[in-house]
């Protein structure tokens, strides 16, 4: 199979296999779409052919008569034919082909026995499928739209992709994207994707010039690591923005949908992020972050400072807010920055950032450019009103040098014709504009998120050769001996076999310890009154022993001093492997899913992240006087112990809970190591 | 001083003092702006008349030159004198003013003299005055623009109302509001507030029947209770959307801005949520639910469930995905209507809800009408491509007699004039037109939101006169004898002065107990090691004496099953008042300020939907086989809690923490009273 997407996205040729000329047909929507399309074009109607019109009875028929390479062949038959059309198209010269319909796996078996009949056609001869179930693509600098969608054919040329798993959204987002005044350089909804998944088609779009950034939206992930492979190839080089739905259990709608099941939304999220997406909540965020990152991308930069210049106080302090919601630095501006602008700005004006100019005077350029040059700024945003008889905003945003060296968001408000002038001439110069407040917020979110992944280093897994994990059943001592090994610290402890033993274990290690019951086949000891904490004297011992029962092990350990608990873990994802889960200790935060996600293997710099994706990190930073996270040690641990995973296939999944962040630094004070199931499991 | 606003946003004649020719000038962009205003209309400038050319030297010599009636004075000057032209203006017959000029309270000692100055006259002459510092106000069906924005002016007369902490807020809202599609019936910026505050306009909102909703924008809150009684006055007749600012800490940009503190985010939000408006996030949010409340309104319910019928699978999905997380029920639809579906759409097609109908057919208003009519639906949302050769939408609706009748919001997605096209036909029939998934789910939460706040029971107390809180320090035996008192359970227990007491304690109670420090002065026992749990014996209660110290008073109480802990607390909000919060308790719960709050006192019924706002509350509803909270039980605790705290004016606060949710209900496990600091005490 060609991975050269060239003949499906840029074809010499296109032919309509079922064209029709009955208006309201699949078949003679998409041969009215593509009359547009400038290279050759044909329509074949097997059962109506009318040749003097330009109807052919095939393939064949009208390459011979055309004399045109005909790369691309749309399908217009039902699904109980588009096996035998492909197989045509393909032996007439086709190398690529859009099938609309649904019909296919979605619909039950027969609909499955067509998908797969669809499937076999195009592997053995090569043709790249896009389809089933998608209302198409298009791309406007070719005046090509494979798309029964009439008004896609008026989208402008530009150079945002849309990558989608649903044609609607394609659509949609694409109209969203123009809108927000930009054009689109390709615009495609995967649907089923039985051939051409989104993986291909970023892989198309990394090396495709006219596209300066993708939007991508996903419900399924058929190949985890593919994908992720696909989008560190693009996000490399451009920003990819991705959508992911499913963050409610939507999955009965999504399967009647596209006949696959949904993936994990969190785990997704996190992966896609990991591989230098910039992930949003919804198509408005998509369209804001996209009209910022298609024409500027700030540097990497572990956290970049916003500087924010409005000329109305009230929406300002909108775009402040947001901002600080999202955890955005506004620093205050230098000593030299100020005293610029006092010499350019009304006295009593507020001027450390945000700064407040008032209704724009002619000094307006130059408030920008100080304030865009302050040392501590790496992005500016501006907030204006347009006003007729008052500064011409587009004008001095050009002359205050804002744009790909001097980053900046722009937003003017005002009538909406007002408003598309100055945005066309702001997009003309490459400065990003924006139409309120919040979306002013999220494009500033967006680039400063873009350039705080790429800040973090990545690099595979970045960790010596960890030991593999022992196979078998281990207990919680032999769990712990081999943290231990990974250089991650355990409580002193002692593995009993006789009460005589534990009584020696207490005086050894001294009060007060823990006392549990040692056996890999108990996974809830606590619930099961196996763990007695806070033991002192041999008489409290020998409760506790009573109290685990006879003729049991025994573990003895030191109390760890007191902290905030964590919970680390590593499993196996069905999509995407191996990946690593941490979060607080406590059913709270367990309610809240307020989890941070990594795909294993992975760095201790790109671990050392995870504690600030949680929503209650402020509790690692010293909550009132207790301990604070030490960053670098926890992403050794996490590290250490997610390459531990990756290289023991014997091992389902590890948890560490709780990982305890103490004054002395994390110790993990239980730990649960599950083997891999025998591989003829049920699942 | 009047409390009719008609003087100021209906006057009569209008006059301008400071009115210039001189472009740039304030003076002349509101010469300019109220030059279409078809009333009686003067220019006054005492520097530079013109009486030929009807520029006056004083209000008094315009009134007597025109003959009319100048309610209201637009006054352009410096706030040096804005006191004095005040004055004269009010000696003339002006009923009302504006100032737009900055340069009082928040500029320092000169300009908070200038303030005064202006407020005293305001007073004196009753003269109702809005401003200073705002961009002014316009009433588009009078042609009143008294605002410096030109493009005010060309704002299309509607119903939503606009009022706004902040003068370009109040312009931006409108226009927004109008690139959705909407009118305005009147847009305020507030200002610094001297005078006319949002409560004032508020009031005069109410009773004004062209506006349908109101946009309601915060920054600060002079006055809390006036305030909530004033929304509550609204909203009992129409919707009240409001955005608040001041999630993060900006007070120092807002001070710079408004000249007044910033008020608690959390609270200001919880008190008009309470009164009766719908809360939003963000200005496009707000845009969103006026677009769908201004024309529709949902009667009230308890859990509204939602339809959905969308032409594309993957857009609405989007919106599922959304209202899902939302929290808003999407019900299987009723077999009766499946059956009709199933006659209406193609087979294969997914028909449960959401449902997916394909590219609309000449059956798709049917199919509205079907979904909409559902006995379990109570809210249609719609989703559609407009394509010129398939159904038109907009009849499509309301052929389906969608609108007041049968709530609906429909989106139609295209190329920007066939939407524009669209929604102005939506419009016109009362059917709210949105412009994608996002911006629908907005308007479904508002309108699902709108439609729960009002089927929540209010009536103030409704609480059986509840005992006043002893005053004094309170120690914990005579907080919980309190809490007895009010029906509040509490574990057994026996204050004892003695350790011979502390033992009978034991004897009475049995094991295991708690033994604690009884002293009304000791806050923090737990840190300081007054707090021994589990304890048993004797000799573990010689030993937790010991550990406590000699010369104490001791609290022996029996250990209360295990549960889930709640914190619950009444307190005075400096600007609003009594106002009782309840979360989880917990580190976690504390550092993501998930908490509930209302304004005390209140009902058992109001009280009873706390627990709802939680973000954490699955761990209340029976967390992995755990406690179920009985709602009713929590809002009689609540507002028992509540009324006492209203009704003991020595009583500062009142915290119950932890307040446990155990299988036999909810109990009292620790409880603090702070008794009032005396009047004198410094802040």
């Amino acid at each position: 199979m060609s991975t050269n997407l060239s003949p499906l996205f840029a074809p010499e040729g296109v032919v309509v296999i079922g064209a029709s000329r009955q208006s309201g047909k699949l078949g003679a929507a998409m041969a009215r779409s593509l009359a547009s399309f400038p290279g050759a074009r044909a329509l074949v109607n097997a059962r109506r052919p009318e040749p003097g019109e330009g109807l052919y009875a095939s393939v064949a028929e009208a390459v011979a008569h055309t004399g045109a390479r005909l790369d691309l062949a749309v399908l217009c038959v039902p699904a109980a034919g588009c096996a035998d059309a492909l197989a045509e198209a393909a032996a007439a010269g086709c190398r690529a082909a859009l099938v609309c319909a649904g019909g296919f796996g979605e619909t039950g078996p027969e609909g499955g026995a067509h998908a797969d009949a669809l499937r076999r056609v195009a592997h053995r001869t090569g043709v790249r499928l896009l389809g089933p179930n998608t209302s198409g693509f298009f791309a406007p600098h070719l005046g090509l739209t494979a798309s029964f969608v009439p008004a896609a054919g008026q989208l402008p040329a530009g150079d945002v992709a849309v990558v989608a798993a649903s044609g609607g959204v394609n659509h949609a987002l694409a109209f969203d994207l123009v809108a927000a005044g930009n054009g689109i350089s390709l615009g495609v909804g995967i649907g089923a994707g039985l051939d051409v998944t989104s993986a291909d088609i970023l892989e198309h779009l990394a090396g495709d010039g006219r596209t300066t950034a993708v939007a991508l939206h996903l419900e399924t992930v058929p190949d985890g690591p593919r994908l992720v492979e696909a989008v560190r190839l693009v996000a490399a080089v451009k920003p990819v923005v991705a959508l992911v739905v499913g963050r409610t259990d939507v999955g009965d709608f999504a399967r009647s949908h596209t006949g696959a099941l949904a993936t994990s939304w969190r785990t997704t999220r996190a992966a896609l992020r990991q591989a230098g997406a910039v992930v949003v909540d919804d198509e408005r965020e998509m369209v804001d972050a996209l009209t910022a990152l298609s024409r500027i991308q700030l540097r990497p930069h572990p956290d970049p400072g916003l500087g924010l210049v409005t000329a109305q106080a009230g929406p300002g302090l909108l775009i402040a807010d947001r901002a600080g919601t999202d955890g955005i630095r506004m620093p205050e501006l230098a000593d030299t920055t100020q005293g610029t602008l006092r010499g350019l700005l009304p006295p009593l004006t507020y001027q450390r950032n945000p700064v407040d100019t008032g209704r724009p005077a002619e000094t307006f350029a130059r408030v920008l450019a100080a304030t865009a040059t302050d040392p501590q700024v790496d992005l500016l945003a501006v907030y204006a009103l347009t006003e007729p008889d008052s500064v011409d905003l587009a004008t001095a945003a050009q002359d205050a040098g804002l744009g790909a060296d001097s980053p900046a968001v722009v937003v003017v408000a005002g009538l909406p014709e007002d408003v598309a002038e100055q945005r066309a001439r702001l997009h003309k110069a490459g400065i990003p504009a924006l139409t309120g407040p919040a979306s002013a917020a999220n494009a500033v979110r967006a680039m400063v998120t873009h350039a705080r992944q790429r800040a973090v280093p990545t690099g595979g897994a970045g960790q010596e050769p960890a030991a593999s994990v022992p196979s078998g059943q281990l207990d919680e001592d032999a769990a712990k001996t081999f943290l231990t090994e990974l250089g991650i610290r355990t409580p002193e402890r002692v593995a009993c076999a006789t009460r005589a033993e534990a009584h020696y274990a207490l005086h050894l290690l001294g009060g007060p310890v823990a006392v549990k019951v040692l056996d890999a086949a108990i996974l809830h000891k606590t619930e099961t009154g196996g763990v007695h904490l806070g033991v002192r004297t041999p008489d409290e011992l020998d409760a506790a022993l009573d109290a685990i029962g006879p003729d049991l092990r025994y573990l003895v350990e030191a109390m760890a001093p007191p902290g905030v608990d964590l919970m680390l873990g590593v499993r196996r994802d069905p999509v995407f492997g191996p990946v690593v889960l941490a979060g607080l200790g406590g059913t709270a935060a367990e309610a809240l899913a307020d989890v941070a996600i990594r795909l294993a293997p992975l760095s201790a710099d790109e671990a050392a992240t995870m504690p600030d994706d949680l929503a209650a990190r402020a509790l690692l930073d010293g909550w009132r006087g207790g301990p604070e996270l030490d960053r670098a040690e926890f992403g050794r641990v996490v590290s250490a112990l997610a390459t531990a995973l990756a290289v023991s296939p014997d091992t389902a999944e590890f948890e560490i809970n709780p990982l305890r962040l103490t004054a002395d630094g994390l110790i993990a004070l239980d730990a649960v190591i599950v083997p891999a199931a025998p591989p003829a499991q049920d699942h």
